[in-house]
């Protein structure tokens, strides 16, 4: 039996594939609405029957919140084990009015099938589970062993991971990991995501006078809480939109020239971006790439400023208070918390006499860079050539994933494998959230991939 | 009869003149509660019940919202006429639970009535009315021509004074304007305000992605709205606490040395200023005093300021939008329009690229200047000596009198007698607002004088 044969098979069976995510999309399983934590539970459900029919021992594992699905096949001890993760739960579909199609009446037309969570994640880790049961069905057993792990909270930040993860930790021993929750590079430019920037983010909160004053009685005797922190947040940045807290850029691992040219090589349509983003020009750090800039450089973003009076009109005041929140999105080597030290030295450095500064550090997490020469990275990009019939391009993520500093953290784990079958557009937390059919029979053909590649029996 | 007869007809009569001001301050006329609305026209009704009673003519002219009350007594076509202005109308009681006794049950203890209104500006204008009735009653007429204006919409921003101030131009023709609804400048220290600073308010308005973006994909590729926007906020000061517009300071008219002089005589007491601020460092212009620095420099305050996210816990956005109030205070003789062309160019020129900004001007107010030579200003100078017993400082306010500007711009009146006769202490706006029971008595002396004074009849 060959991957031919499998993929064949696989090509035999997609209408009955795509019924199934079409049942599974139907049940609005929106983890963030109480009223909808039936649905919740039933999905989850429903992701256990799945994996008991393929001949796995599964079982839903309570969390403080949604249940986690756990299922596994582990038949060859002296074989690599392979985590797939995924999510049963989706995000609100609000707006509903601008559905085409409801959102939890799944329907397929141009190739596509229409619901809410059909590309996050319910299409793309079925893949895997589709991957499993048809290896099964034809072998009888997978050439390796797999762990499946699809919870329930994800699309609300992953409370009861961490918790699961750390009760766990021998239960999910495993030599990679597999996360299909992100997409393609482009559409039909599968990518293999080997870096993602880490997080510190801060709250800034400046204290003037006692109560707001009228800025007639005394506009000119007191430091202006707003003018304070405007002050210290321009001091954050320097000519060519380079941070300005000293040490920033320390321990920042450059990209070697290679890495440079091949981010370069990548297909991105500058006019489309500028297009999509309602910009006339794009900004950044001189001397970078806009890809590098997005990806693989360190930045600082301040997410939100408040202070004084907001209202219409015009209100002579000055206010007791103001704050604001930046954050900056780390590349490895940076460490959250040596940059918190830096920013807290620096804002307290730079702000102005008169007023109170108090910094609060709300979140962090690490950047992750994963090594392209682990065998399980380069079996991954074997085992995509082989699904989509093309190799794949390694790219940065400018973001964070939560889960993937879980899994580096909790369970140690290095060879992460980020293999978005979905595409940029697909309109995941939008409006006609889609999934191309052809994505999932390429994603199941990947899956299958990755399964003989890491048993070093690929193609 | 001398002004001492009158004086001591006055005394006699006190406990009268304290139980009328206690009738009018029992009428919750607050203007800017609908459910008020008949009490509003109750107040004005008593007020026009009162001026007739002294034998003036006297009558409540509709306007689109709260009555003004116009009462008149000339009856010396070649003397001098004062117009006196005053607001019958009150601020909301709240927060009621911190009265000691409810606001419109007028109480007097040791020596001072607290009601809400009692010194803005039922007491205070009421002084007007108890001299003319005084003076009217022992000589039978007043030696000058009075006309009386109080209306009834002062604490919602008289939205129909300057449209009523318009259409009777020649009946409120007078040579002077008196005005008692501030204070002292500190309990016994009776003052006539000659200045006030003027404004200039503008929103700005930044606009960047056309939606906010996820700053962990976007971050580092697009100019930040906030960014750019406390880049402007910062260029509009530079050091030592100077506003950086260029141009902005060219027609500020310096004090004399004889006016900084005076204003440094003025008993500021800083050590209770911080404290009442609850600072620990004034700050301000280089090379002024603190009371310059208030009253009689220009500034610039940001008044307010939004963008992005304000809630608890981190949000990873690029806002598409941000924007801040902001405004200057203005002093003789710079123009609000000459400087909102200053700041326009000025802001339009350090705005970064990447965003678009808007500016709109929101409100304006002329500085305003009485001139100390004005024979009427030295009456009133001289009135307050006989009435209080000691001669008034000279004083500037730092804030803008929206009235005075309508009396300055509509009827062109430039002896503006600013005689507050409360305290600073009296709790106007604030729960257990009161009124002097002496500063009453002293105010209507004054008021007696002034009349005299304007007569050529000073003591």
């Amino acid at each position: 039996m060959t991957l031919t044969d499998i993929f064949e098979k696989i090509d035999s069976n997609h209408k009955r594939y795509v019924q199934e995510l079409v049942e599974l999309l139907s049940i609005p399983s929106v983890s963030t609405y109480s009223r909808h934590k039936g649905d919740v539970q039933r999905a989850g459900e429903w992701v256990v029957n799945m994996c008991r029919r393929l001949g796995m021992e599964a079982r839903l594992y309570p969390t403080a919140g949604h249940p986690v699905v756990y299922a596994s096949h582990c038949p060859h001890p002296d074989r690599p084990t392979l985590l797939i993760y995924g999510h049963y739960d989706v995000q609100p579909p609000e707006p509903v009015d601008e559905w085409l199609t409801p959102p939890f009446q799944p329907t397929v037309r141009d190739g596509f099938v229409y619901a809410r969570g059909a590309s996050d994640d319910k299409g793309q880790f079925l893949t895997y589970l589709k991957a499993i049961e048809v290896v099964m069905a034809v072998r009888g057993e997978v050439p390796i062993n797999v762990k499946v792990l699809v919870e329930g909270e994800e699309e609300i930040g992953s409370p009861h991971l961490g918790d699961f993860l750390r009760r766990h930790k021998d239960l999910l021993k495993a030599d990679a990991i597999a996360i299909s929750d992100g997409s393609q590079f482009a559409p039909d430019v599968p990518a293999i995501t080997y870096g993602l920037r880490g997080l510190a983010y801060f709250q800034l909160d400046v204290t003037g006078p006692r109560v707001d004053l009228h800025s007639g009685s005394f506009g000119g005797l007191v430091m202006n809480p707003i003018q304070a922190l405007s002050a210290i947040l321009c001091s954050l940045k320097e000519g060519g939109d380079r941070v300005a807290v000293p040490g920033f850029y320390d321990d920042v691992a450059d990209m070697a020239p290679w890495e440079r040219e091949e981010m370069e090589s990548l297909p991105l349509d500058l006019a489309n971006l500028k297009e999509y983003l309602g910009v006339e020009v794009l900004c950044g750090e001189e001397g970078y790439s806009p890809m590098e800039r997005k990806t693989a450089r360190p930045t600082l973003d301040i997410n939100g400023v408040w202070g004084g009076f907001a209202g219409e009109g015009a209100k002579t005041v000055i206010p007791s208070k103001a704050g604001a929140k930046v954050s900056m999105r780390l590349v490895p080597n940076q460490d959250p918390d040596k940059i918190a030290g830096l920013f807290r030295a620096h804002v307290a450095k730079v702000c102005p006499p008169g007023v109170q500064l108090k910094v609060t550090h709300l979140h962090s997490a690490q950047p992750v860079l994963v090594s392209r020469d682990l065998p399980q990275v380069q079996a991954a990009a074997r085992a995509i050539h082989t699904g989509f019939g093309k190799d794949p391009v390694f790219i940065r993520e400018g973001g964070s994933i939560p889960i993937v500093n879980l899994f580096q953290e909790e369970l140690g784990l290095d060879a992460i494998l980020l293999l978005g079958w979905g595409r940029p557009d697909d309109g995941a937390h939008s409006p006609n959230e889609r999934f191309s059919l052809e994505d999932f029979r390429r994603g199941i053909r990947s899956a299958v991939a990755l399964l003989y590649e890491l048993a070093g029996e690929g193609a």
